[in-house]
């Protein structure tokens, strides 16, 4: 069974520039191609792409082609720089669009479109803050459908404080990098492949509708935004 | 299949004080029933768990029967409550004294005690802050080897400030809450099951060997330590 | 003593689109006027803002102008709706983009730009995430100068899940948020008189050279870049 | 004019075993012995202090003699180690029983007794989450009343992944530690002098009589409720 990886590269520097996330997605590739594995990394900040919470903001988006590789893909991974503790604005933006997949959920099950592919998370910076980058955007994919195996965060960061990065300070040979995006590959690999022979069944709608119930909520007709999780 | 769950009740009021936690949990029981889903709750500050980073911090720590508890689980759901935005510090207790099990690694697999164990969790608070408890919650359990489903977060909290909490604010009326509760206790119960008959085989030891071969690290030598992720 | 607060709106949504951020900055600019504080408030998205970490992005970055305007205010707020329990892509890119103004150092003291400014946050979203967003973004600006206050931070989210915002969800009679946003614009004010009359007078660069002489660092030479906090 | 500091040393060990925590504060006591500030180290887990939202416990809780220290202090400093990327259970505990300050306020302004003292933070760890743990404690300490003036964290943390700590890796030659420490030390001693000289007179009671009056809040009544912040 063929099973396929799309890498959102988070960082904020447009190609051709060196991005040190770049450096370490690109042996998360090699680890995934020994299974193979087929990647495809894209750079976000290279398409325009709309600040928004829909899937489509218009004329000139460019999200609609990323939403359907994502679409099209087993694993979903994002490679996120860390600023000032926190995500990168791009990796942001990228769980703020993904909001609009949200209205896609299927006629019958209500699932989203993520539904049933598997999440990793690669985190690069020079201090600090993989663990709240990583948490975050982990559980916002689950939120949106997928499956988060065990041991799917590889990051490398440098002690307290600024200072070189990556790819600089070399990386490449930190054990616990090198030892955790292996964890990723094939955790990530075998997931995908047991989902896609045994998806997640649960249908959303009829759950809904027996809480609906039970609630006295006002949104209790609102069907379709209740969706919006 | 017979499935077990284990529910954490973090909260800091010993019983039998009234927990708004519990009652949330009870709904989850109640669900997990239908799907013929054996549930314990434990209400951990009953028990004598002295802080530490061990499986057993000594004479008279009552950890070692909770952790047990947690071994022979299919599913593992923390329960807490938020205060001043962050989960409980009976929640952080719980998670510190599960970084023993790091040093409990399969001897062949290195794989930790809870790997193939599938985590959820609950939350509530009347204020605000169940996506940063969640979070933080459900990342931790990956590093320690649990599988997260999408949708395993069901929490409860009240508008913005201080206000009634969730038994007194009739929470249980509550639609969102109602939902993913529901959506928690099916798509745990579903991974469980495919889990049991499809464990993750993937070997950490050996990963770590390949990854040992391409680092500069001074850490190279200690394997064991390595693992303590 | 006049007294002046520009304050940042990092809603996703261009004007004239009505935006519920904007509503309860509103409020905040009412309250300002009853203590003879001049507020400003900038629609960032509104701006060609690109994606970086310097001051000046280069020909149409509209940063630098929005830059000099909280160079030259006393009191700086950041407003930020919630999207996925984080704050804004808007707000993260602020964020990094104030990362530039750590290389505008005094000369003699290497106080960065907003030294001796006063913070204070404003949150909205729909349903969670309040806390984090303001710790997160309240800290950050601690960290490029700012003073903060106790009770700087007001916020409006709903009851657990989507729902009705700000606005629509009559908003503006809540008594936390109202009792808060007097809480910042009181506090704030009050701090940012005591600081112009009393601004903070230590010498970040020699405090540096005390600290190379103990250390072993690599960076010890890199002087500027140990700014870079 | 007599400055005096509490630090809270948040690690899990008792005395006497080391703690890495420890030796940081010692860094940080030597720092502000040279500028005539008095620190008391005050190792919370030595103490009987139960889990709990009030300021007394009953019988044997030992939280009372601890906050009775911090309020006599003109500068609070919570010190906690990371674990599992957030701040230790200890100092979760610390900033639950701070919840009953709010129960305290002054009888004329409603101001929170740890108002108008100064607030820093001291965060260890061997791998990653000083940014997340930093910006909590210092926020919650916002809440409580505290003024955070810039650049009172200081932080050490080694590379990605476990390691050595502290002691163990010589991080009292680490340059960028040994910077941020004297930055806390010199704003937090010389806000603390400024705010006992001009403290921040803001009633609170009047704001909250203000913020009813625009409010429909059945909150409206609970004067005393809404304190609680």
């Amino acid at each position: 069974m063929k099973i396929k990886a799309v890498i959102l590269n988070c960082t904020l520097k447009k190609s051709p520039t060196v991005s040190n996330t770049h450096a370490l997605i690109e042996k998360v590739v090699k680890e995934y191609k020994k299974l193979d594995v087929d990647s495809e990394i894209i750079r976000v900040v290279d398409y325009h792409i709309p600040f928004g919470v829909s899937s489509n903001e218009g004329s000139g988006d460019e999200w609609p082609k990323i939403f359907k590789k994502l679409k099209d893909a087993d694993i979903v991974v994002i490679a996120a720089p860390i600023w000032f503790g926190v995500r990168s604005s791009v990796a942001q933006l990228v769980i703020e669009r993904l909001d609009g997949s949200y209205a896609e959920g299927d006629k019958k099950t209500g699932q989203f479109p993520l539904y049933n592919k598997v999440a990793g998370c690669i985190i690069t910076g020079n201090e600090d803050g993989a663990h709240d980058a990583a948490a975050n955007t982990l559980f916002n994919l689950t939120h949106l459908g997928c499956v988060v195996p065990p041991n799917v965060d590889t990051y490398w960061v440098g002690p307290a404080g600024p200072g070189p990065s990556y790819i600089e300070a070399d990386g490449k040979h930190h054990l616990y990098t090198n030892k955790t995006l292996r964890f990723l590959v094939h955790n990530t690999a075998y997931m995908a492949k047991l989902l896609k022979e045994n998806p997640i069944p649960t249908n959303l709608k009829k759950l809904i509708e027996e809480a609906q119930k039970e609630s006295h909520d006002p949104t209790v007709m609102e069907k379709e935004k209740c969706l919006h999780g």
